[in-house]
């Protein structure tokens, strides 16, 4: 797999927050959890786990629970980030915690060294794996997570980092675009390319 | 591209810290920081920067500085990691710093929402793209990167994150293999499989 393949799987994978009731198979589960096993991490600690939720009662507490601490969260926003927000329809409303027939929530254990770093490089390579598995997601982060240790008996020196909805959209988003590059410095910051 | 494919990007994707002084194309340079824009992040807003660093004196001075917070940290390590350091021969000395072609410096931008976490993920799409280019890398976090602002011109609202030397080398890493599955619940944290 060449490396154009591969962008093509980051440009497809877009932030969805609609999802079909239409189940996911174990297979698939089980390949995007062995992706987020296959991150590197600190001193291959694999410093994560992850807690695959089905129930719909329990995906109906964390939604109900979540819309809390966001409330909380939309109400103290900041001006610029408030427009945003709202020009993406983002309220504290969140529907696809009980829409989408799969919840991941990964976990980082805090007492492991760069457990912080590798957890997310382990969110981002299942991100990766939903999307290759025809699947979508939302890398979905309440305000506050210590509310998810208590429900899913996540021990206390883990801090629950995500809520991954997964599960078929019928949206159709296009994929995104290679975007202006002022992101890019050759030699040192803030300066555009010299050879 | 299905997610065999991609797994096995993530399993040939090994940390190396031995590279040839081969040069590397600009055309790779740019499809690996492409990769790394593709990434999303908190409220679209890319809190990331690269910068890539070809200069072998400005290597050598990032090498040196380096060294110097690796020796306190190296220093300072409790028990078990300081075995396992051993046994991987990892010491406070940095010779993949001037040794490999080029040095990729990621910083995020501490004022943005989410910054440590997007940032995290574009280096895992990097260090995926780094792979499928035939190349290899590592993600070599000196425990203190204040260094680099000065060296770099970095403003001092970005955090430097990581150095990924990136070359080519001449180990024959093993691809890695699916780990137990220890860390993957179903409904609760500990509990195993219940469908």
């Amino acid at each position: 797999m060449n490396t154009v393949e591969l962008m093509e799987v980051m440009k497809k994978r877009r932030s969805v927050r609609n999802f079909s009731s239409e189940p996911i198979s174990k297979e698939s589960l089980e390949r995007i959890t062995n992706a987020g096993i296959l991150a590197p991490s600190g001193a291959d600690m694999l410093p994560f786990t992850f807690v695959l939720i089905q129930d719909q009662q329990m995906k109906e507490r964390i939604r109900e629970e979540s819309e809390k601490v966001d409330v909380a969260f939309h109400e103290g926003l900041r001006e610029g980030l408030k427009g945003w927000m709202k020009a993406k329809k983002i309220t504290d409303e969140k529907p696809f915690l009980t829409q989408a027939p799969v919840l991941l929530v990964v976990s980082g254990d805090t007492s492991m060294p760069y457990w912080l770093e590798s957890t997310w490089i382990s969110i981002a390579y299942m991100a990766l794996a939903i999307e290759s598995e025809g699947l979508s997601s939302l890398t979905y982060t309440p305000t506050e997570t210590g509310f998810l240790n208590g429900l899913l008996d996540i021990p206390n020196n883990f801090s629950p980092q995500v809520i991954l909805p997964i599960g078929h959209t019928l949206e159709r988003l296009e994929p995104k675009k290679s975007r202006p590059h002022e992101k890019v410095f050759w030699e040192r910051h803030g300066c555009e390319k010299t050879y």
